[in-house]
């Protein structure tokens, strides 16, 4: 089936999964949050807030919401924003893709309710339906987030396809974290004008041609200019070589814990050690491991640019 | 290592994951809720507010907080409550467990953060252990629950050695629903003085000789009476025949989802078809399948007791 393609997902883009910085007492650090989502966004890159790896599910709901509110303040244009709005509460998650909505947010990347295992496709179906209808808001575009390896609740095609049919102008499209090319190829080929997002830039290259609508990407973290240039690639041979150089960063980060890993990255290129804290359950890097993933990095001539003004603004 | 068996859970007690009614706009109906608790407690039952089969992931922290009020504001005894206050947000966590520490309930039963997977032992205690020190009282207790067919993160024995360790007075036991009997075998034997509750009644047999508190147990919610004298059972013969009966009807139960099946019971001996609404991603049982239960049950000669008070003190 033919779904609407919106204009808000009509050009490929890539968008950062933002990592969340904490201080010492491991409260959301706004102003180096705000400073980072600045940076993300002159480095051309969207902003998934409220991902997984930004730890969301690690985050109040009070929290999330004063922290949205943040980022427009500090003057980012709410259509970059795509923020993760999904909770296993329905009311909590009416609430947080309410304030997304309203906010003027470019979509909300809704997660399924993920405590409950082997919930039927009628269930799900009635869960974002609940959401869609509580804002009844023309305005509103929700985004499912596929990642059943740590939900245990897969979004099914069929789901997709009741949910297009009932929606079809709210519920645009989907990021599929599976790592699994043969679903994201099969929502290509089945919902074309669906935006879907592959698990990451990795899969780009076979996922452009057949539609795709970018990449929400956690290595879009630390490397967003390059992931942009390889989205803007006008040649196959210039897309060849932007891909090999997003991929050996790719590669080096995916050795480690990925949270972790970007935030020490982030740390070490801002010079602000706080950026390495994270939340339980999650552990920081220990300095053997982050010492190493530098060191691999530095081989690779890798560095973020321009992460001076981070330091300026976090002050 | 033996840990210290807190006052609180000296005799062996029956707690329901008390089931949570809702409005036809699926918000909490909390005068339904509380004449369920009260009546629960007249049939001998402690509350496990909040628990797996309380749809508590599907509740907001606000709903969880008032809905603790109300139980307490209507006369029931805070030592009869052991509400669920984990959370995958550490702030939500440390908010609902003191919530529940300064209302006096018995204790706080706590999930693990349960989005991330693959986490450590380290990650999880720091996420216990930063609660425990936020609220910092003397008078919380901490219960675990390993529940890892829905979490996918296990509490291993390492982790609740190091716990005990640790915070000796605080953390006082564990909720296994596993089901894994040798699981909670093993923990019995390594931990005496844990409270230690099985994941069924039907565990009970086994685990009372070894010294388990009790049970937290999902038919709790429509046969605690038949529970309770089961656990107080003088004769081994007395116990059997508890145990027969008790079993009938949780294999009856067991057969269909658990929740949906358990709401429409008390529905039908309440006289009173709200019961039956679950929240989203959970579905309510067809009319063929209820009906068949309910026909199952009355071929047993099962009956709820009392349960027109429900009706008074509801309406």
């Amino acid at each position: 089936m033919v779904a609407h393609r919106h204009p808000a997902f009509a050009t490929p883009r890539v968008f950062a999964p933002v990592i969340t910085p904490f201080t010492k007492d491991l409260r959301i650090d706004a102003p180096r949050f705000v400073a980072f989502c600045r940076w993300l966004v002159g480095q051309g890159a969207g902003l998934a807030l409220f991902g997984t790896n930004s730890e969301a599910n690690s985050l109040g709901l009070t929290e999330r919401h004063a922290l949205l509110d943040d980022v427009i303040k500090a003057g980012v244009d709410p259509a970059h924003l795509l923020p993760g709005t999904g909770s296993c509460a329905l009311p909590d998650a009416i609430a947080l893709t309410r304030h997304a909505c309203e906010a003027g947010c470019a979509g909300a990347l809704m997660l399924p309710p993920f405590f409950y295992k082997g919930v039927s496709d009628d269930g799900l179906f009635a869960y974002y339906s609940d959401v869609i209808q509580a804002i009844g808001s023309d305005q509103l575009r929700v985004l499912l987030y596929h990642i059943p390896q740590f939900t245990g609740v897969p979004i099914t095609h069929t789901l997709i396809e009741r949910l297009i049919t009932a929606y079809p102008r709210t519920v645009v499209g989907i990021k599929d974290s599976s790592g699994d090319w043969a679903n994201t190829e099969a929502m290509l080929r089945k919902f074309p004008g669906f935006a879907v997002f592959p698990a990451s830039e990795a899969l780009l290259g076979k996922a452009l041609p057949l539609g795709a609508a970018g990449c929400i990407s956690a290595t879009a973290n630390i490397q967003p200019q390059a992931i942009a240039s390889l989205l803007n690639a006008t040649t196959l041979e210039e897309r060849a070589v932007w891909e090999g150089k997003v991929a050996t960063v790719r590669l080096a980060v995916q050795a480690q814990p990925m949270i972790p890993a970007l935030k020490h990255i982030v740390a070490h290129f801002a010079n602000d050690e706080s950026w390495t804290r994270v939340r339980p359950p999650l552990t920081p890097m220990n300095p053997a491991q982050s010492g190493a993933l530098l060191q691999q990095l530095q081989a690779l001539d890798f560095s973020m640019p321009a992460m001076a003004t981070l330091a300026t603004v976090a002050a």
